[in-house]
């Protein structure tokens, strides 16, 4: 499996993004081209130790990238290769505008290698809404997928709940969201190995009426779902406490909720830091003492060891990491593309696609 | 000032509530009229410590309960009356029908009140749908305004952040949020003290163009507004950073977000406690050590403390309480209805609602 990770893309770019994909081939099973600027990554990689430079190819300028992947002898993984590129897109540039300009984008060339089924996945920390385009434009839709949608693991009792669309489709019809419960169903089964995940509908009330005119149209064609197990409503404090594996919502408000707990978390360790240099010496000794426990905890509920969030929805595997991802991120992210391509996510996507009637009949009434 | 109390409604009513209005006769320049079942609050009265029986009335069933009222010396505060009713509106009843069939229910009986001049502010704890549902009946709306709306105070770095719709308006409209913004700010002005108060619409990204339709609709509109101070979208996490004092949105997100933070909240202290008792004694000392600074923390980020959230936007002062309140945050309740009413909140809205031309245009275009 080669997996290619946009190394230009990152509040932490080239240096955590190179890092990370130094640990992945070690720790996973596959190979990596990293696509950027050749210089700044090899400044990165010469700095960094633990590197296995029989195992790096530098794909020269004009050369077809996968005739240079041929060199790879058959079967064997840990390489990483780099595939250098002029261009980088900002997080703030118009995504469609980009595309059209950047041809030379690390962004582009990385997800153009998964077009071409050079790459089986492509990894970015750059810009989500640029990722998002180039993956539709590139990769297109799943057949029967309206609009793809993100899928962002978040730490709970018991587990993971898988929060999507966390941020691709802001005006969300309730047909988007009958095809978020099945594709998040899937990637919860088969990335997070839970059995028959429980698929919930974030609302403000538990009764089938409740909620805004959307998530009443929505909440009856869940319900009819064959491929899930829609357990009904959810509301806000579901999320943490694990009542759902999947917690299906539309992208506006899914992305407020994620920002909204990154924010509280951040506010919270601040202020309890402060809090307890203010009160004395005899806290702060606690504090110390504290800490390994709550090392600990941070280990199980850190957004990090979870790697990125897919796109789910286009034919290919597109990983979007969180903007300050680092080394670690990155890491577990490319693990997630490796999960995501060796348990077939795609192919159960198509498959329970086809048995939803209420998805394959294509009367576009919601 | 009088201010009227379902005593009735509640998880933890009558008991909690009973209580809590005691310590607020005690504490604030009011008195407070009970309204619930007799006996119910009789017994709780009975058990609990300094009540000063020399201020306690009785109110006859068929007796009016303004001539009732008129025994208190003009002037005297911390009076505790108790109107009887016979019925209770219960958490999952259809507000409307609860309404038309329950008109002996405390929280009728209640609201019916401040209509009728009797009381200056209504308090509950019960059904948040019955009890907006019931101030929109019997005060009606501010001219003006198209809905009221609930407005949160949440704590944040910088103080507290007022959420508002935090439910009472599931598919709101621009207009609905301008009216919002308007009023959280009068609120968080002369409530919070607050001056000229920093007011963000919840969106997903910074710039004007972002986020769902809706927003990208009003976006424009609080920009035109001249009585707020609009600073533009904030994100999620931009609300426990307090980067705005208002927050406004949408009731559905408001209320997601709301019940998240609890859930949140709740799931990590509970994670805390038991990742401190698998790791052993030290770990359990050190806990104890840093509990005096965790304590104080608490108490500055306790909802707790900042008692009910106020319907705005109908003819009148109706506080709002969770569904949990403990005599403590009734009590905190009666201090913000107190400042309500002092700081004629109701009349600087009427005033800033005269100033806004967005506003006083009746095109229902949006």
């Amino acid at each position: 499996m080669i997996i290619a990770i946009d190394a230009m893309g990152g509040d932490h770019a080239p240096e955590q993004i190179v890092l990370g994909a130094v640990q992945a081939v070690a720790k996973f099973e596959c190979s990596i081209v990293l696509v950027g600027n050749r210089e700044e990554i090899h400044s990165v990689l010469d700095a960094a130790p633990d590197i296995n430079k029989k195992k790096m190819l530098d794909i020269p300028d004009g050369q077809d990238v996968a005739e240079a992947l041929a060199q790879i002898p058959e079967g064997e993984s840990g390489w990483l290769a780099i595939k250098h590129t002029s261009q980088v897109i900002e997080m703030d540039e118009h995504p469609v505008q980009a595309m059209r300009k950047k041809k030379d984008s690390s962004l582009v060339v990385a997800t153009k290698l998964v077009k071409d089924g050079v790459c089986e996945a492509v990894i970015s920390a750059g810009s989500t809404g640029a990722a998002t385009v180039l993956a539709q434009h590139y990769l297109r839709n799943i057949k029967g997928i309206d609009r793809p949608a993100i899928a962002t693991p978040l730490p709970s009792e018991h587990g993971v709940a898988l929060l999507l669309d966390s941020g691709a489709i802001v005006d969300s019809k309730p047909r988007d969201l009958t095809q978020m419960a099945l594709m998040g169903s899937i990637y919860s089964q088969y990335v997070f190995n839970v059995s028959n995940p429980k698929v919930g509908l974030l609302n403000i009330g538990e009764e089938e009426t409740k909620g805004n005119k959307k998530m009443q149209a929505t909440y009856p064609m869940l319900k009819k779902m064959s491929t899930i197990n829609f357990i009904g409503n959810v509301e806000g404090r579901d999320i943490p406490k694990g009542t759902a594996d999947v917690v299906v919502c539309d992208g506006f408000v899914g992305n407020i909720v994620l920002k909204f707990a990154e924010g509280l978390a951040n506010t919270l360790f601040g202020m309890i830091k402060s809090a307890i240099k203010e009160t004395g010496l005899l806290a702060q000794l606690g504090a110390l003492l504290v800490m390994p426990a709550l090392k600990k905890l941070a280990k199980t509920v850190d957004v990090e060891e979870y790697g990125g969030a897919p796109l789910l929805g286009v034919n290919g595997c597109c990983i979007i990491c969180h903007g300050s991802s680092n080394a670690k991120s990155i890491c577990s992210a490319a693990g997630v593309a490796n999960e995501f391509i060796r348990n077939n996510v795609l192919e159960h996507i198509k498959e329970s696609l086809d048995k939803e009637e209420i998805l394959t009949n294509d009367s576009e009434s919601v």
